[in-house]
Parts: structure tokens; sequence; C-alpha cells
């Protein structure tokens, strides 16, 4: 990884060149444009991490934008339609990988829209069970193929053998750290 | 890598047992430890990259934290550094992948720390241009160690196989999609 390394191998070629701020984007984007990288955040994973999290939002919106709904929200329906008979909010939320109040404003937010259904679990009134509902079910299966067609562009650029190890390592991340980060962030 | 057919090998057997919320959450939690999946969200790429990115913020806070400061605000030191003469905001925005609000923000906020200090562009009087700070400069060397802490941490689970892999295609796809994404987003 050499990333404890990083201050020494940089600053690239293309920062060398100091002077007005125009030339700096100049020389940013050359440096990009010719396969090199504008700067040593592109050798940090968190980095990328977070582009490829932009990206992927904004590829979702170009394919799904037009229905107005957000990863999160067709993530939770996707969830839901794993759960015919409802699932609380705090299982939702560990699978969905947000915290409670996040998890909880999605959830209404669907149900404003008549897509779930909540209501109170007949064993623990303190629960509020959501459940899809046949509204849900036919806007989720009008819009799989949009949302099919952002996650394949995405890594349309990559080999299958890349695509492969890159979701194969994302899954042991995720699985490793699951109890991590699931608080709301406001910020990117 | 089987994305267009996710809905067929699914649902994982975990959710086939349904019931009440308490029985969801430990029907999930089972599947993850046994090394299945608890939903067929794990096959998304962008559900994998969303958790990604929040696990990340949350290692770099458990690292950095102390300092109070964002990966961010330590990116936009770290590509500072590579522009001594000062960079503009446009370029910064650039470099970061943000938008230019949202950089100008983060950098109004060094400059009240004193990381970073602030002036009208000589030749251009619209332009602002960002200039790290001698205490700047010894905030990000005294930070350096904690992050990359975090960065070795988040990519401690993988084989240096899979490191390189990962690193490699996620450097394609930014590279690739470099111009999306870079809006201001306020939820995950």
């Amino acid at each position: 990884m050499g990333m404890r390394n990083d201050l020494a191998r940089f600053p690239p070629s293309a920062s060398r060149q100091q002077g007005g701020g125009r030339k700096n984007l100049k020389d940013a984007r050359q440096a990009l444009a010719a396969g090199a990288d504008p700067s040593r955040m592109w050798t940090r994973p968190g980095f990328l991490i977070r582009r490829l999290h932009q990206i992927h939002y904004g590829l979702f919106l170009e394919e799904c934008g037009h229905s107005t709904i957000t990863p999160l929200q067709f993530g939770t329906l996707t969830v839901l339609t794993e759960h015919p008979r409802g699932i609380d909010i705090g299982a939702l939320a560990f699978q969905m990988g947000t915290d409670r109040s996040n998890t909880a404003d999605v959830a209404r937010r669907l149900a404003r829209r008549g897509y779930i259904k909540q209501e109170t679990a007949r064993g623990d009134r303190r629960k509020v069970v959501s459940r899809i509902t046949k509204e849900g079910r036919t806007f989720l299966k009008k819009m799989e193929p949009s949302m099919q067609k952002s996650q394949e562009r995405l890594l349309r650029p990559l080999s299958s053998e890349q695509r492969f190890v890159l979701m194969a390592a994302m899954r042991v991340l995720v699985r490793t750290y699951n109890d991590k980060g699931r608080a709301k962030m406001t910020k990117l």
C-alpha cells in the first residue's frame, strides 16, 4: 500500500508548478487526463471511498431520480420485501446500516408516499413495525431496472475480475466493521 | 456479478422465518455471524460503498476525533500542502471532489482555527486563494500518524492482494466518473 510513505512520494509533478488558481486547476485536470494522481489524496482509501459514495449517489439519481427516490429509500423498500410480515425500526436500521432516527425518518417518508405501512407491534406497543404495501411493491418493481442500471454503470469501467475482487473486498470490510459508522452524518 | 439476478437468489434463509422485530434482528445478526449476507442489499455495490464510507468516517473519528477534525478538513489541509503558494476554491473543490460551497465552508472553518489563510487573488479580485499556515502544517504533521492508522485499520482485514486490487479498482472508478457526484449531500 505504501500509505505510510505517501508524504514522501508526493507532491506529484503537476502541483510543483505553483501560481494562480487557474493554473492549479489546469494542472490537476492535466494530471488526471494523463493517468497521474492529481494529489496524494488518491492514495488514501478514505478519499476514494467518499468519492465513490458521491459518484454512486450521482449515478443512482441519474437513473432513478425522476421518481424522486433516494438510495436509502430504495434500500429500505428492498429490505422490506424480504420481511413481508414486517420488521421493526431497530432491525431495519441494522439491515440498512443506519441509525434509528435516520431509519425512522426514511420509513416515515415512505409511509407518506403509501409505499409502506407502519403499525404498533402486537406484542410490544413501544415497537413500530414497518411493512411494504402493494403500492410499494409495484413501485419497486417498476424502478428495479433503473436501479440495476445505476449499479451496472458504476462498475462498468472494471474488468469482471476487478469487479469480483472489489465486491468481495467490500463485503469483507463491511462484515468486519459492521458495528462501526452507523451514526447519522449530515455532511460529506 | 449476478446483480441482475439478485432478486431471484434471495431472500436468504435468515429472512424466511418471519415474525416479531426481535426475531428479525436476531436472524440478521446470525446470518452475518455465519458468513451469509443478511439481505440482498449486500450484493449491491452502492450499499457496500455507503457502508464503507460510514465505516471509514467512524474509524477516522476514532483515531483523529480527539482533535475535532473531519476527513474533509484533513484532506483539504493535505491538498494545501501540495500548493504552498495557495489555491483558489474552484481548484480546491476539484481536488477534493466537493462542490464550491461545501469547499468554501470547510476552508472557512480551517481559517477560523488558524490552519489556513484566505486572501483575494492578486490578479483576480473575485477569487479567494487559500494557503496553509505554519500552524496548519504543524497540526497536520501531528495528526498524520493517527490519520494513517485510520486508513490502515480500514484495510487491515484484507490480504495485500485484495488491498491492491481494491485501491486500483477504486482509482479507476473515481478517475472515470470524476465529474459525477460533486453536489453537496446532506444525508447519507
